[in-house]
């Protein structure tokens, strides 16, 4: 992974710019070689660096004091949330502050009548819900990593989830951000209102993965906890006429809180990992629906019905709360059970839902081309798909391969008429195929923001855009020079 | 209405600026006053002023030709859906092209499978759900003007309506757009898939009341008809108790499609219109339930048992079609009814819903301390308040006062915690209250993205900021100078 030249004038001020640090956030900075391990890389693991310092704020305050002295001394900062980005959107670079937001995950106001939660932003998604739900209320995104990924990060990747097909994403459910821009300033944007007057850059900040600023508090949408829900099982013996049911029954108006898919190799691993109890079939879909018992009822009969019409394998309702646990342990296993059996590059493309059948069939056909297994398992309701690359990277050029093949499964995505991602975010990952999906005008679109909240291009840098067209912005520091 | 000097330099080159834009456009351009007269206001009709002239393009690339020759002569251009602001979001400046997209109506694509339907932004609001209720779908943002205004309106004020307590407004239902920028560059943002990679353009664009760009096509969500939905009225003889009511059913967790308000004065003059057999009262609420039949008897049998803990003074169910639309009969005709008795000024500001029992209590008393009526009738469920000021337009000096009124209402919701426009916009009328939502900082912040898009300040001048701050920018060309 190319990462640009860390500025040696950083590097040779490190003792003056960490006494700065240190005399700002007594106790709060961490430089010893050994605890900075942790935060040489995120969950995409192949890419690692240790930074020059980590930071842990426990205030806004204490935030825009770190922003305002890196600024001044022009030292780049990675902003890192629980460190679970898939796409290496935390990946330190050797000149930066690591400025981690752990410390900070108080809730600050919970406030039932108006359906929303004020929360410090390193809180996990998980414990939002957990603050709420004696209530009866809950925080719809849902990652699969929910138990341990903070609302920071799910703000800067715009995170989704198996749920989100009828909940949304986090944009969706962000009413309003305190963030500290680069330079120290506190800005609040949004609240606990409807809509806001003026330029929506609420949702700009939403998805932009901390390169225009700090987001160290949230107020967040919570919604009652529906009455029930309940999955049902469906197997079919071929993997396109799986899609084609998915595609029929969004068609038929129906709409279920979660579609997910699995196919062949998926179900092998998670079977012989979970033990769930899957059929032995070509392809799996888990649709899960909600409402009153009467509700649900009727949802599942419609469903069914389409389906059967595809010649399942077979169709298993639930009938108990143990059964539908079942159902779901294989699919919630699936990351870690084939990690059990191969390396695994996760990706996160979107097509539109009308194009699984020919996408499936694509991507099996590049799988056989590039020798390398492909397992399918994703949200396929709202065709937020998770293909996964089966490697071994200690196969010299395995990794290579692997990547390549992952490039071309993501430009099918864009041809499809899809995106690069739908959840986890561009990171380092996918900042070189940004070209496949946006023209210059767009990109350049899209950098003049960034001109705008970082003017010397310090926040998160070399993730988003491709090297090649970001660094003259760096170097130039942005368009509107030192404003 | 205080307005920018027209732009000597335009007018003094009119005749060659018209012969291009003709060239350009045959017979698309108008100029006669008598033809012009129709576009020198919207539905804010205290202010109006003629354009130099009305551009009515039938394509994107119609749009871009008009937009270049506006850019190389620096001539503004204001863009206009059907001219239903109620902000004067489409006021035109005397130097200015009014840019409209009254001839651009088509159906591009209709997309069941992948719920969404891609339309010319000229289709009317209503006519989008026109296009689909056939096959059992519909578009959600409902505005009062739905049957008049069009999509590029819509997105220009981020559109809500008496359902998006349920739906969202507009940027939760838009997916993607065609936008041709000042300089005439056509880009495309978002599309028909789950996210997108980059910052969020799209939302950024969404609600940015056209001074970013002219959006000319659009890919709108469009979701399965419910299978039934029917209303309840609850009658109060106190308005802070029906407000006490709303916050509780919200606080309960139920999820009404919409909560609608009327007070006394406003029930009285509806009464006196529409004989919708309305109860003599102090305050009215519609609550609308959707779903099966056995799910709406379930939510409004928990609506009437939080409903009678506050003493109503009436609780109709309906139990019919016809009962259904006497219901909404009144409230329907709500502006209509006010119209016929008064002049009045519409407000739109939002507040927490919590905040409804104490709002409504201080716009009581501002109304007395101004000795106008104020007729209070809004979306309740969402905290979006329309209070209707009546007067006296021929009573020398009411104008004014209602104005000083209006502005006094509007800073008591941002007090309260919410903000200055729900789903009107900004435009002229709230554009020197900006200062009392937003900071310096705040303001800037916008500002700057408005640099990005439109250096030279010339698309929808003198709408959103206050004149005093955004003075700086038209002259100086924005901060980027003549990028």
């Amino acid at each position: 992974m190319q990462m640009p030249e860390p500025r040696r004038e950083v590097l040779d001020r490190a003792p003056h710019i960490l006494q700065r640090l240190e005399a700002a956030l007594p106790g709060g900075i961490i430089t010893d070689p050994t605890e900075t391990r942790a935060y040489e890389c995120d969950a995409l693991t192949a890419y690692r660096c240790p930074p020059l310092a980590v930071a842990l704020p426990r205030t806004t305050e204490e935030v825009a004091a770190i922003l305002r002295i890196c600024h001044a001394e022009g030292v780049p900062v990675v902003p890192r949330g629980a460190g679970t980005s898939l796409a290496g959107g935390s990946l330190p670079t050797a000149d930066c502050v690591v400025l981690g937001v752990a410390r900070m995950n108080a809730v600050l106001e919970t406030d039932l009548p108006n359906r929303l939660i004020r929360v410090q932003t390193g809180r996990t998604n998980l414990s939002v819900t957990g603050a709420v739900e004696a209530q009866g209320f809950f925080y719809a995104p849902d990652p699969s990593s929910q138990l341990a990924c903070a609302i920071a990060g799910n703000i800067a990747m715009n995170s989704g989830g198996a749920h989100c097909l009828k909940y949304g994403v986090t944009t969706n459910n962000l009413l309003g951000v305190t963030m500290v821009t680069m330079t120290g300033e506190v800005i609040e944007l949004g609240g606990g209102h409807l809509d806001a007057p003026g330029y929506d850059l609420l949702g700009l900040i939403c998805g932009s993965e901390g390169q225009l600023g700090v987001v160290t508090e949230a107020t967040l949408r919570i919604l009652p906890k529906p009455e029930g829900a309940r999955p049902v099982l469906i197997g079919f013996d071929d993997s396109e006429v799986a899609g084609a049911c998915v595609s029929d029954i969004i068609r038929a108006g129906v709409l279920p809180v979660a579609i997910e898919f699995m196919d062949g190799p998926c179900i092998t691993a998670c079977e012989a990992f979970a033990k769930a109890g899957y059929p032995a079939c070509e392809a799996l879909l888990i649709v899960e629906v909600e409402g009153s018992e009467a509700e649900i009822d009727q949802q599942l009969a419609q469903i069914t019905a389409i389906a059967r019409r595809h010649d399942p394998v077979e169709i298993r309702e639930s009938r108990s709360a143990e059964e539908s646990q079942r159902i779901w342990l294989g699919r919630k296993s699936a990351f870690g059970a084939m990690g059990q059996i191969n390396d695994y590059m996760c990706l996160d493309g979107t097509i539109p839902v009308s194009a699984l059948p020919m996408v499936l069939g694509r991507i099996g056909a590049l799988s056989d081309e590039y020798g390398l297994k492909v397992a399918n398992v994703f949200h396929a309701g709202d065709g937020n798909m998770h293909p996964l690359i089966l490697f071994d990277a200690n196969t010299p050029g395995q990794l290579e391969t692997c990547e390549a093949l992952g490039a071309e499964i993501l430009k099918l995505c864009v041809e499809a008429g899809g995106c690069l991602t739908g959840e986890h975010g561009v990171g380092v990952e996918k900042r070189d195929l940004m070209t496949h999906q946006f023209t210059a005008d767009d990109l350049e679109a899209q950098m003049a923001i960034k001109d705008v909240f970082d003017p010397h291009w310090l926040l998160n840098p070399a993730k988003v855009f491709p090297l090649s067209v970001s660094a003259s912005r760096r170097e130039g520091g942005g368009l509107r020079g030192a404003a």
